[in-house]
């Protein structure tokens, strides 16, 4: 992708996206319509969907040729990553959302022949953008966040991380997750997989791991975790399936051989 | 205690917790030393050393009656309750405050005789005062914080608990537990106790559990959540003891004997 062009396209995004966090905060003490779907705490609200179509209705009408990937249903049905694909989560940590009203993002990737090209992460209540353009460097607002500290040890490393790998699972033996979590130096859970995706760039969390997330979850994360020298894979260490789910882990690369090679495959079902 | 007596500790308590975290927050930037405790993650810093001498100079000179709990050793060896205790932690999370300068708090509860009359958790650098004086409510900042729902559903709560309680543990078979985590809606975990319990005071999670906490963690935090019906006991339901540690459950009290009945109890070793 062209400079020019990527950059417009960044500058149009961020408008968008704070739009769109605009307008979530002005309605954010409103009564809302809460509906599940796979499963029972798989929330989604009308504000997750109109969200979506503000950006779906916005980017069909000014880049008619793009193509969307997103959560609630109004994106495209791709088969594959050529050309240009915006991959959106309106609002990532639905369950934040409803019982928080806070802790939720807005994340937004642009994707040029499966590139990550662009990554926007929006804390909409702090009024937050993690943001990055390939090859740029990565943003907290207007503030360059440093690379990640190559000498981060697994024994002093915080992770993001949930529950569901300390209980009996598909991929991973339990017991070597314990084994895990006993020698990080501590574990954290946030709720939203692009706000956790910020915070290992930013350097609070040192690596978040997680079964299963979709394309949207991550995209935008992806992106800015590399402008700063972190590594998404999938558990096993493969690259990342933009079309479908993928097991995730995204880290400091200090640690990123020593979680997968020692716990994940060591423990892999 | 007098309502006069109790208004005017309040107000040289806030101050003093005002005072201390701007005084943090000037230093956020600065360089830090960084010592173990009982074990490697088990950190301290001049600054916990440096706000807990603070506050006890302070105590001891504006009220040399009263009694000081405090974690870092500038207080009290206390045999009991009598009289007007403060049970103070200076920096509450400072795993978050070495690792991310920030979600740490300031606790500081009051007790007289045993009873718990004031708790002030301080969010330093989200500058966020959770506070309340007993049988006269809670607040977040100058919001006075709802009285939790009493129609919240275990199915559809959110419990704060670190990944401990999945491991193979001394007090509760981590497979009840796993059932647990199968069962609620959802988990999180912040790494500051005194935070969690604003939390549960805030009503963004449902509850919070540990398995062994100090007295200065959770003094502040179960004056707060009191005042808007919340209810703390250890993990059997049982009075929590301030002269040492502590399991800890606080939560909504439409769901706090389910949490204790029915798995805590029930896998109890």
């Amino acid at each position: 992708m062209e400079l020019e062009t990527r950059n417009t396209l960044y500058n149009q995004a961020k408008e968008w996206v704070m739009e769109a966090g605009s307008i979530i905060r002005d309605q954010i003490g409103a009564p809302l319509e809460i509906n599940t779907k796979s499963n029972p705490n798989d929330l989604v609200t009308t504000m997750d969907k109109n969200t979506e179509y503000f950006f779906v209705s916005r980017i069909k009408r000014a880049f008619p040729d793009h193509l969307i990937i997103s959560e609630e249903g109004y994106g495209d049905d791709l088969k594959n990553l050529k050309g240009t694909v915006w991959i959106i989560d309106p609002i990532d940590g639905t369950m934040n959302f409803v019982h928080q009203k806070r802790n939720f993002a807005i994340s937004v990737g642009i994707y040029h022949d499966g590139i990550g090209e662009i990554g926007l992460v929006y804390n909409v209540m702090d009024d937050i953008l993690y943001s990055a353009k390939r090859g740029e460097g990565a943003y907290k607002n207007d503030f360059n966040l440093p690379m990640l500290p190559a000498d981060r040890k697994i024994t002093e490393s915080i992770i993001g991380m949930n529950h569901y790998w300390l209980c009996e699972n598909r991929l991973v033996d339990e017991k070597v997750m314990e084994h895990f979590v006993r020698t990080i130096r501590g574990t954290r859970l946030y709720g939203s997989a692009a706000l956790e995706f910020a915070y290992v760039a930013e350097g609070i969390i040192d690596g978040y791991i997680s079964m299963s997330l979709a394309p949207w979850d991550i995209a935008a994360g992806c992106v800015i975790v590399n402008e700063v020298g972190g590594i998404s894979t999938n558990a096993w260490g493969e690259d990342i399936n933009f079309l479908g789910k993928n097991t995730i882990v995204a880290c400091n690369p200090a640690i990123q051989r020593r979680i997968i090679d020692d716990y994940l495959q060591k423990g892999r079902k």
